[in-house]
C-alpha cells in the first residue's frame, strides 16, 4: 500500500451492508415514453396468508426507492469510477449546453493542479458543461416554454410507483386527506410535473454536471420528501467515512443530501460524493468560502464567493444553500434572542455586515448569482440564516424579516427562471409551527419549503430526531416539500453511521405520516399491507414492509429467536393463550360461520334486540 | 442461597444505575399547609455564566420529579420493606376506613395462605383498608363536598414547581398558548384541584392501599403525564426484573406505570411492583380473570371477575383498565377492519359476547363494579377495547360507538363519585386525530382523555416510539391528560431496560412540547434555562438540565471526551473556526459596544438608512 493516510483512501469498494437488498424486495425499472427512462423501484414479495385466516396470494408491494444502484445486485459498482451519467443523452440532446476546456474558477483550476492532491482526489473527474452563450438549462425555463423533459416524466413515473398495479381494494383503503390547500392528483403526469415546476411550486434539483443522479421533485403536490445532513469538520471525518454515508444515508431513504463539510479536502471531498450519488446534493457555498480566508468573515469578498460558486456548481451541486435574506438592519433584532444566531452561514454573513456596515453582498449580487445558476441549473435553496435556534426565539421578527426578503429574491430568481425552495425552521413550539407554513406560501409565493424539524421543545438533547420529528411530520402536513433530519446527535456532536440511519427512519415516519395526513393516493397502500400482515401473523412480511426490516427482525429475535416464532401465531408480548390478534379471527370465524359481514348481518343473525338497544342510543343501559 | 430460582428473586438492593441522582441535582420537598405534606421536587444547580458572555449567575432549576425516593440519596432504601407509607396519616384521620382481619377476596386469600409461593412473596403485605359501610373514599367525594385532601395540595404544590422562585424574566419567556378549549390556570391552587376534581374533568388515581404512593393528577388543565406499561409474559421476564423497570421508568419520569403482567404469579408480581411504587399503578384485571379460566375467554364468569377486583383493590392498585364498552351489537362493526379487534381486554370480552350471545357482564354489572372502586377509591379507567390497531381501521363505527358507550358510563360512574379516565386510540392518521379528542370531549363529558399514542403510521416496527410519539404529541396538544407510552418493542416483543427508557423519554417530549403548545406557565422555563446553557457553552449544565443527561453527556463524549471539550467555545460539528453561536456572541457585543439593544437602538447607532428601506418594506431591494 501507498504511504496515503487510511482515512483519506477511498477504495472501489464498498462494506457489503451497504450494499446487500432489502430482504425479499428487487429491484424493478419502470419504463417511460422512451427507451432511455427506467425509473428504479423497490418490490418487496408477500408470502401467502396461512391457512387459519383463509389461504390467499398478497400481491408484491411497490416502494419509492432513492437507494440508487446500490442496492441492484446487478449493478457493477466501482468507487473510484462513479455512478453511471443517467442523464447525460437528455442533457446532451437538448443541445444547449457546452463541454468546457478546464474549470472556470480560479481554485477549481488549482486544485486540479495540485499534485500534492493526486492521492486523494477521485480519478480523472470530468470536465464541466456549462449553458452555451444565452441558454438557460433550468428546469423551470423548460417548463415555461411548455417542454415535458425527459426529467419531468421520470418523477411522474417515480411519485405514481405503480399504484395502478394494486387490485385489492382493501390495499387501497384510505382515508378522506386534509391538504391545507394543497393540489395532489389521483395520478402524476408529466404535464402535471411541468406546469408545478413552471409555477414555482416544485423543483427538480438537477445540475447538468451531476448527471449521475436520479430526477427526483420537491413540492408540496408530491410526496414529503425529506434530506439528510453529512460532511467532515475540522475536528473529525474522513472523505472514505463521508462517500459511505451518503451511501448510506440513500439507502435508508434521505432523498437529497447536503454536503456540509467545513474541515479540510472540502472540494475533493464533495468530488467524491457527487460522482457516486445517485440523489442530488445540496451545500452551503460560504463554509468553503470561509476556509478560503481562514476563517475570518470581514475578509470574504463577492469575487471569490462567486469563484466559490463556479467551482460547486462545476463539480455538479445541485442546490446552493444561500443566506441572502440576511441583511444588515435585521442583525440587531437578533441581539436579545436566548440564542442569537445559530445558523452558521447567517452568522459569518451577520458577522460580515457589521464588520463592513454594510449591505451583504450575497443580496447585492443577488441577480449575478441567478446568471450562475442558470448556467448550470442550480436551484436556490435560500437559506433562513436567523431561524430561531431555541423555542423562546421562535416566529420572533427577525425570522420574519428574513423570510419576507427570501419572497422577495425568490421573484427575482422566476424572473430568470431560476429554481427556488425557502429553508425554515429550526425551533417551533408545536402552536407556533402553522403560522410557519402560512407565512412562507404567502411571503414565497408557494415555493417549496424545506425546513429543518422543526425542534418542538428544547429539553432533549441526545434525542432531537425525536423532538424535531414532532415538528416536522406536522410542518410537512401542513405543506413543507421537504425535511431536513436531524439527528440523535444534534447540538452534541458530528452524526455517525448509526446516527444517520436513526435521523433518516425518524424522517420517513414524518414525512410518510405527512403523506397520510394530506390524503395522498398511495401513502396508505403500504401501512394497509404491513397490517394485513401483521394481523396474519406473516411476521417476514411486516419486518420487510417496514422502513428498516432489519431493526424489526433484531428486535424480535431478541425474545423469540427461533425462525417458528416469525411464522407462529402469537408473539413474546402476550404469549400463545391471549393474543388478541388471535381471538378476532375467532372473532371473524364465528360472524363468517353465520354469514355475518356486515352489522345489518349481525342484526339477521339473531342480534335484533341487542343492536336495537343500540340504536336506541342507550340512554337506559341496564335491562 | 436457597433453591428460589434467580429470576424469581427480589433482592433488596437496587443496583446504582437505579439510584444514581440525576448530575448536579438534589431532591427537595417543599412543603404545604402542614408539616407531613412535603412535595419532593429535583432541583438542578447551574454554573455561572462564563466571562465570554459576561460573568452571571444562573438559577437552580426546578424540575417535576416523579422518580420517587430513589434518587434521594438520604433514603434508605428495602425493596424487600417497600416504601414508607407517605400518605398513611391523611388516610386514617378522615375516619372513613377499617382495616380488614383478612383479605376479602377468595383468590387473595389462597395465595397468601400458599406456602408454596412463600419464597417469593413480598415478605408480610399488609392488611387491606376498606370503606366503612356506606362510605366513599374516592377523591371526586370528598371533592364534591367541598373538601380540600392533603393530597388535592400535594398536587397543587408539585404542579406549580415553585414557578414562583424564578426571577430571571428571561427563564419566564413564553409563548402564547392553543389549548383548543383547556383552561390552565396561572398558579395552581389546592382550591383549583379539588374543583377539577369535583367536576369529572381531573383524577388523582389514589388507592387507600397504595399509601407509598405520591399524590399526581391526571387532567387536561395540568401538566400533561405518560404512562409506562411492563409486565411478564408467559413467554419472558421475572418478578425482579418488573419490579426493577417499575423503578426504571419512575427514574426516567413516567408518571404512572401498569402492570400488565400475564404470565405465572401475577399477583405476586404485582404486590412487590406496588409495595415499592411511589407512583400509582394500574392494571387491567381481565387479564388476571382470564389466567385464573386458563386463557378460555367463555368461561370468565362475573363472579370471578369480581373477586379479582376485590384481590387487586386490596393490594393497592390504583386504577382498573375496564373494557365495559365493548358491547355485543358493536363486536359485528369490526369484521371488516384490517387488524380486527387487538386491545387484548376488547378482544376477550368479543369472544365471551359471541360465545353467550349475551351483553358483557361488565356492562351489566357496571354499578356493581362502581360500588367496588369507591370503597378503596380506585379509579376508572374505561378501555377502548375496539381501538383500531390500523391506519385503516382508525375512527371507525365500532371506536366511536365504543366511546359513546364510555360516556354513558362515566355518567353512572360519576353518580357514585369514582373517579374516571378514559382511554383512547391507538393508530390514526394525523387528521383525524383531532376528532378523536372532540369527540371524546363530548361524548364522555370532559372525563380525562388517557390514550396510546396513537401511531400515525404502520410502517415502522422498531420505530413506534416514533410514529407514535408524533401522535402523542399532537392528542396532548389537543386535550389528552395522559398519554400512555410505546416503546421500540411494540408489535415485536416485550421492552427491555433500555426501551422502557427510550420509549418514557419520547413520551416525556411528547407531553412537554404539548404543554408549551398549550401554553403552561411554567413549561418553558426548562427550556430557556437548557438554551441559554448551550449557547453559553455551559455543555455540563446543558446536558443536566435535559431528559438525559447521560444520554447526551455520552454522545458529546463520543466526538470530543476531553474534559476541557465541556468547557470549549465550539463542538465537534463545526470545530474552532466555524461556530455560529461564537460568532453571534460576537454580533451581540459588537451591538454592545455601541449601545445597540433594540432595532430602535440599531437605528440610533447609524443604521438608519438601511433601517428605513427595510421598514419601507423593501419592494426595491437593489440601490
Amino acid at each position: 500500500m501507498s504511504a496515503v493516510p487510511k482515512d483519506l483512501a477511498v477504495s472501489a469498494r464498498l462494506a457489503d451492508e451497504m450494499r446487500e437488498p432489502f430482504p425479499n424486495s428487487s429491484k424493478i425499472h419502470v419504463g417511460g415514453s422512451r427507451d432511455d427512462i427506467r425509473v428504479p423501484m423497490r418490490e418487496v414479495a408477500q408470502s401467502n396468508t396461512p391457512a387459519t385466516f383463509g389461504v390467499e396470494k398478497n400481491p408484491p408491494i411497490t416502494i419509492y426507492d432513492c437507494s440508487g444502484p446500490y442496492t441492484d445486485p446487478a449493478a457493477a459498482i466501482d468507487l473510484r469510477a462513479g455512478l453511471p451519467a443517467l442523464r447525460a443523452a437528455w442533457i446532451a440532446e437538448r443541445g444547449d449546453t457546452e463541454r468546457l476546456a478546464d474549470f472556470s474558477s480560479e481554485f477549481g483550476r488549482e486544485r486540479h493542479a495540485d499534485n500534492a492532491l493526486t492521492h486523494l482526489r477521485f480519478p480523472e473527474p470530468p470536465k464541466p458543461l456549462r449553458a452555451k452563450a444565452g441558454a438557460n438549462l433550468s428546469q423551470m425555463h423548460y417548463a415555461r416554454q411548455g417542454i415535458v423533459t425527459p426529467e419531468m416524466e421520470f418523477v411522474a413515473i417515480r411519485e405514481n410507483a405503480r399504484i395502478d398495479e394494486i387490485r385489492d381494494s382493501r390495499l387501497l383503503r384510505r382515508h378522506p386527506g386534509e391538504g391545507f390547500g394543497a393540489n395532489i392528483p389521483e395520478r402524476v403526469t408529466p404535464e402535471f410535473v411541468r406546469d408545478e415546476i413552471a409555477a414555482g411550486r416544485a423543483i427538480i434539483p438537477n445540475n447538468v454536471n451531476h448527471p449521475e443522479s436520479e430526477p427526483m421533485i420537491i413540492g408540496r403536490n408530491f410526496r414529503v420528501k425529506i434530506n439528510a445532513n453529512m460532511g467532515t469538520s475540522a475536528v473529525t471525518s474522513s472523505i472514505a467515512e463521508e462517500v459511505e454515508k451518503m451511501v448510506w444515508a440513500a439507502r435508508w431513504g434521505g432523498d437529497t443530501i447536503m454536503d456540509l463539510s467545513t474541515g479540510k479536502h472540502i472540494h475533493e471531498t464533495r468530488e467524491w460524493i457527487i460522482r457516486n450519488a445517485p440523489v442530488p446534493v445540496g451545500t452551503v457555498p460560504i463554509y468553503q468560502a470561509l476556509e478560503k480566508v481562514d476563517g475570518k468573515a470581514e475578509d470574504l469578498t463577492w469575487e471569490m464567493f462567486r469563484d466559490t460558486l463556479i467551482e460547486q456548481a462545476e463539480q455538479g451541486v445541485d442546490y446552493f444553500t444561500i443566506h441572502a435574506g440576511v441583511r444588515l438592519p435585521y442583525v440587531p433584532m437578533t441581539v436579545n434572542r436566548i440564542t442569537g444566531i445559530v445558523s452558521r452561514g447567517g452568522s459569518i454573513m451577520a458577522k460580515w455586515c457589521l464588520a463592513h456596515h454594510t449591505e451583504s453582498f450575497l443580496y447585492t449580487h443577488f441577480e449575478d448569482i441567478c446568471e450562475i445558476m442558470k448556467a448550470y441549473d442550480v436551484a436556490f435553496s435560500l437559506g433562513d440564516g436567523l431561524r430561531p435556534g431555541c423555542i423562546a426565539d421562535a416566529n420572533d421578527e427577525a425570522q420574519m424579516a428574513e423570510l419576507r426578503t427570501l419572497g422577495e429574491l425568490t421573484k427575482i430568481a422566476w424572473a430568470h427562471d431560476v429554481q427556488v425552495m425557502i429553508e425554515g425552521p429550526g425551533h417551533v413550539p408545536m402552536q407556533r409551527i402553522k403560522e410557519n407554513m402560512e407565512a412562507e406560501l404567502e411571503d414565497c409565493h408557494e415555493a417549496p419549503f424545506y425546513t429543518l424539524g422543526p425542534l418542538t421543545t428544547d429539553i432533549a438533547p441526545g434525542y432531537d430526531h425525536i423532538t424535531s420529528g414532532i415538528g416536522a411530520a406536522q410542518i410537512g402536513w401542513y405543506g413543507t416539500a421537504m425535511l431536513c433530519y436531524v439527528t440523535p446527535k444534534e447540538h452534541l456532536g458530528l452524526p455517525n453511521k448509526d446516527d444517520v440511519r436513526e435521523g433518516i427512519i425518524t424522517y420517513k415516519i414524518a414525512a410518510h405520516a405527512a403523506d397520510l395526513a394530506k390524503g395522498h393516493p398511495g401513502a396508505q397502500i403500504r401501512d394497509n399491507a404491513l397490517s394485513k400482515a401483521r394481523f396474519e401473523f406473516r411476521w417476514e412480511d411486516q419486518f420487510n414492509l417496514g422502513l428498516d426490516p432489519m431493526k424489526a427482525r433484531g428486535f424480535h429475535d431478541e425474545t423469540l429467536p427461533k425462525d417458528s416464532a416469525k411464522v407462529a401465531h402469537f408473539c413474546s408480548m402476550c404469549g400463545p393463550k391471549f393474543c388478541s390478534m388471535r381471538i378476532s379471527q375467532e372473532v371473524r370465524e364465528f360472524a363468517h360461520d353465520r354469514g355475518i359481514h356486515t352489522v345489518e348481518d349481525a342484526i339477521e343473525a339473531g342480534m335484533e334486540e341487542k343492536a336495537e338497544e343500540f340504536r336506541e342510543g342507550g340512554s337506559r343501559i341496564y335491562q
